[in-house]
């Protein structure tokens, strides 16, 4: 621990006052170890506002009996859904961040989100579908006539849910085939179903619980043309019954592998009416004469800021990986640092986390989660100042392209995000070894509940392929038009130096020289530029070879495109915890080691584009390899002190990890057993045991005979 | 479709007697365009006779009530646990493999438990641990005094399981802290748990069922003398009753991850008597004085064949890895030549396995599974043969030595098999998109059941260790004794080149220069020649700097032993693939593609380790890597059309697939939507549809104030 002066004292008394010492246990030795005050990197990297907030929530949360639970439970799906609404209930009258608070500080909504989303994504993913992402629907594209249903909303008397995906199709939205038709002599559009595959699906909440839904369907006119997609605000169950309306077949998707809290659910619609009001007018309306007028003008010049705007969605999800990469994280290496297996001959057993196999395994995660969250955190700050100027500013060109950039970087980086977190908490399971495989150890749920963010929202592939379509833009822009590679985040402006950047080669006379972000960032400056122009010539080469342009895109994904957009989001990474620690850090204690951990996220993502490094003439020779895997070990040979801490500084309190494995206190084996203890029907005999002490069988009796 | 030669029709006629057509369907497409005949693929690769059993145990199965299930089925882990012991007594009734079927073919006890397995693995392990693990446990070291409890499994009075790991020690079994002390006033046992990190965890069957365990401890004489690790047969509970016995706390681990069928189970011991003849006098006896009597001769003679012995559990998981592999290839490939997203503008929409991006997720793990499955065959019949010389042959140097290779292969192929199946699932999983996200899909559940195999028989990473520790011992063999690389399976002789290999590199014209098995061999003599040495000097360098054995070793795992172990499985199975099509492989149209099968895996797996081949100078420039990849995409391009083929000769049938997505006919969104209307509660209200419609909250009236 570092010395401790006057003033840092002070600060500690205050820090203590919102921040809860970590309970006396088996972790004391590592936390006694650390090179500096868990509490102050705390305030430094999330601020006092947030701390306090989540410590609201949480702990009433904990302070409720409606949200008790025990690591080793068992619910039914029934008895989880029915919890996850009376908790949705409770949630509403907690009312945790209310208008005001919310416009004063918009980053908590994300704060509330991913405090209840620790808790139990189910039930935060129901809220935020039901209040959130329905009321934005009817904002953006209903008017005054649909705004009493959020009245309706606010009173619990509605629910609401969108319904986009059909079964047939989920990322490519135009093949949508669910109709709307109008009827001119009843003022009513008939909403139909088609075939099976036009079967609206997933849509989060309709399974069993909304009362609305917003619905895309293809308009038809009476003479039969078709309008294009439409949106409309369709009643679905009466909300005294929660009964389904004649003419609809409305249900449950049945059991998941996770999320299973959440009904999702299933719509078919049996040339179902609904009034003319209920089309989302600005889109398109009705007009007086029952003719279509397309509400939108041009679309075109608009197409950036709505591509920003549906960004929402994917800036969450980045967020909820950096959630779980966290529980992981604090269970896994709380786990390592009290687990103690073999040691030298005649020693005592060592803890795990003392191996360099386990640190390897677990501290990159370790600080690829520092540089998640802060990306994370600073991504959204950006996305909410994006959408304030779309609310309140000019919708001009630069807006336009603000919001393309920002498509690209949430694209990819939600699922640069998704995939790292669905490793880590991979990492984290197998590194906790049999125990691990306990239900209460809590890695298992996570894993299930994480899994959908990789598919949905875009699945990972087909979003990767939407940044590097942006990228290869602004590519041929500078080529075509000389406009500079600038943008309003600044995420691609080092690429207005390609030339030089494609010049560098590495050249090391010992490991330290590549022990800075510096170098990091460097390298990465020569990979993207690389990738940039690799990504451009195979393009250029297939659209050359006669393919059409989707075509060419196509077959320029794997090992172009693809790794481009992920190299993309991880120089960003770096970049902005590089401006974080120059901007908001001060203390040299805490310098030290975020600097450790940005160096060793920024080498082992480096290391994975290695033979890349190779080809294109970057490195060359042994040394640039071994040194960067050097830096490596020695990187988690350093950090491994103050991994403990480093844990207890992004771990949610015990309550809400929920895990017999990752209790502060580090007893493990008490903790399991506890869990165990708990479990149903423990210790007690099966009901069913005559089946093993009456009813024998009858050996070979049955014995097949083909 | 080939041209059918007359003889070929008649092969094909018998074929169809005993492997049935697949139904017509939305793959009839891809199966029209496959080069060659899957039914003869078939039976080249797995032989009539195991097709025909496979067949007679699934076909059973299929046909009885009680096993019947639905791909939407959600039982409580009480009820699964139930159906578990009532199909286990079933598959007694059935005896699907008698003595004298297993002594004729030895491998078909791998295919029924294979077979039971990808059913349902918490009932394969079930059966397996009762009668196979317990019995193999009991005659390798008790005595005939032991035997009358085998009349009672087979009369099923009595239900075994192994006791070994303790909450604190799992890998190192030499941590075991239960005592048993002898008692000679009572000529008894007192069996003890002297802590919680002492208690049994985790044995199979323990946790509701079992009446005999087989209990591993320390043995303290009257004197208060350890003697080491003995093993003791343990009644826990009543067979009439299933009660336990007093002085006896035993129980169920409760819920995990997957596997809950099965009951794995904790024991606590608190001075509980049992007769000194239950002690297993193979390894211990108390002679007429009550005095201990170590049984076993020269111990370390013995070492290395007891290693190879235990390799059972390890090569048991190769196995179903690959089972598990099939499994999940065939809902993902089936799905994506059926599912159909996007395409070129104006055009039908495109089966999504038609992108080179979809084909490069799942071929190469298609390709995987194939060497694999000929992998794991391929060393069961090893396994086999070396049983049958332990059993009946000399127990000399060579027999000692053989147990050293097929512990090493076993311990690095689980790790290795683990892993990839693990991949290949959650790569499928994730291939299916958002419907890949349902239970009915079938990819997780079979993700959670397999995710044991990578830390139970073995921690993964310890298990590497295993291996490079061998390789290592040979290699200082040879540089202090002279001693030439050659084993009993020959997987190292090639290394007696080891200069040779590494007088080599990487010279290339073309791409289709590195398109053969031998290109890919070549590559992996240098490669396994280089990290040894490098894993040779760095273990060296270690232990120079003063670090004792145990340390050197685990500094040098990461980046040089580990991947040293890796490596050398890849090699052995590219070897055994490379043995197989030249020794069984008549057919053109079968050796093409199944030399497609071969390179592509090989060259996938090559990719990984580009840059060190890049660090190590065997390659140079762009062209290497730029043709290894050009190729890999080649062939997964010529491999397209053939895909699903490929995967109806691996495909187990629907009722065991079990999956909504992968069925044989390929009518995906009506396999959906059947298992949707299964499902419980589909689209009827839920019964507390009141929390909804009556009980509304009082908004925001708990608003917390902290």
């Amino acid at each position: 621990m570092q010395q401790t002066t006057e003033v840092e004292s002070n600060e500690i008394c205050d820090v203590d006052s919102f921040i809860a010492d970590m309970p006396c246990g088996a972790l004391d030795e590592y936390r006694k170890k650390a090179s500096f005050n868990w509490k102050l990197m705390k305030v430094a990297l999330e601020g006092e506002a947030m701390i306090r907030f989540k410590n609201k929530v949480w702990q009433t949360l904990e302070a409720d009996p409606l949200f008790a639970r025990h690591v080793s439970e068992e619910l039914s799906r029934d008895e989880y859904r029915k919890l996850s609404l009376m908790r949705l209930k409770r949630l509403m009258e907690y009312d945790f961040l209310p208008d005001d608070e919310f416009l004063e500080n918009p980053l908590l909504l994300l704060i509330l989100y991913t405090a209840i989303g620790q808790y139990d994504w189910s039930l935060a993913i129901k809220k935020f579908l039901a209040y959130e992402f329905f009321t934005l629907s009817l904002r953006a594209t209903g008017s005054t006539r649909h705004m009493s249903v959020m009245d309706e909303l606010m009173d619990f008397n509605a629910l609401g849910c969108i319904a986009l995906t059909e079964m047939a199709h989920g990322s490519n939205t135009k093949g949508i085939k669910t109709t709307a038709t109008f009827d001119s002599k009843t003022n009513e559009f008939i909403l139909n179903t088609p075939s099976l595959e036009a079967a609206k699906v997933w849509s989060g909440n309709l399974g069993q619980t909304a009362t609305h839904a917003v619905v895309f369907a293809q308009f038809y006119a009476e003479d039969g043309k078709c309008h294009g997609l439409n949106v409309f605000l369709v009643p679905v169950r009466d909300p005294k019954t929660l009964i389904p309306y004649p003419s609809i077949t409305v249900g449950d998707m049945g059991p998941k592998i996770g999320l299973n809290g959440l009904d999702n659910g299933f719509l078919m619609f049996h040339n179902y009416r609904i009034h003319k009001d209920y089309i989302m007018n600005r889109i398109g309306e009705i007009d007086g004469d029952g003719k279509f007028v397309n509400q939108l003008e041009d679309p075109k010049k608009r197409m950036g800021i709505t591509m920003g705007t549906l960004s929402m969605g994917r800036v969450g999800i980045i967020g909820m990986s950096v959630s779980n990469m966290k529980k992981a994280l604090t269970v896994a290496i709380r786990y390592s640092a009290t687990r103690r297996q073999f040691g030298p001959q005649g020693k005592e057993e060592l803890p795990v986390i003392e191996y360099q196999m386990q640190q390897w395994r677990l501290l990159p995660y370790l600080a690829a989660c520092y540089l998640l969250d802060n990306f994370s955190l600073s991504f959204h700050r950006d996305f909410i100042n994006f959408e304030i100027s779309v609310l309140f500013g000019n919708q001009n060109l630069e807006l336009s392209e603000q919001g393309q950039e920002i498509h690209a970087l949430s694209s990819a980086g939600k699922a640069y995000a998704g995939w790292l977190a669905r490793d880590a908490i991979q990492e984290c399971r197998e590194a906790c070894g049999g125990h691990g495989y306990l239900k209460a150890a809590g890695l298992g749920d996570l894993r299930n509940d994480h899994d959908a963010n990789n598919t949905y929202e875009g699945d990972n592939n087909v979003l990767q392929q939407q940044t590097s379509n942006y990228l290869m833009r602004i590519w041929q822009r500078k080529v075509e038009e000389g406009k500079p590679f600038a943008s309003q985040l600044g995420t691609v402006d080092f690429l207005d130096q390609m030339d030089e950047h494609l010049q560098h080669s590495l050249y090391m006379e010992s490991r330290n020289e590549c022990q800075s972000l510096d170098f990091v960032l460097d390298s990465y400056k020569f990979l993207i530029s690389f990738l940039m122009r690799e990504t451009a010539i195979k393009l250029k080469s297939e659209l050359e070879s006669g393919k059409d342009l989707f075509t060419a895109r196509s077959e320029s994904q794997v090992y172009f495109a693809r790794t481009l957009s992920m190299a993309y989001v991880e120089y960003v990474m770096i970049q902005r915890w590089s401006n974080f620690l120059r901007t908001e850090i001060s203390d040299e204690s805490l310098m030290t080691v975020l600097k450790r951990l940005g160096v060793l996220y920024g080498l082992w993502s480096l290391e994975k584009h290695m033979s890349l490094l190779y080809q294109s003439g970057y490195c060359r020779g042994p040394q640039p390899f071994s040194f960067i895997k050097q830096s490596i070990l020695q990187l988690c040979r350093e950090l491994k002190d103050d991994c403990v801490v480093l844990v207890d500084v992004i771990a949610t309190p015990d309550f809400i990890l929920n895990s017999a494995l990752g209790k502060a206190d580090g007893n493990i084996y008490a903790n399991i057993f506890e869990s165990i203890a708990q479990s149903q029907g423990a210790t007690k005999r099966p009901d069913w045991w005559q089946e093993f002490a009456v009813h024998k069988p009858n050996i070979a009796s049955l014995k097949p005979k083909l």
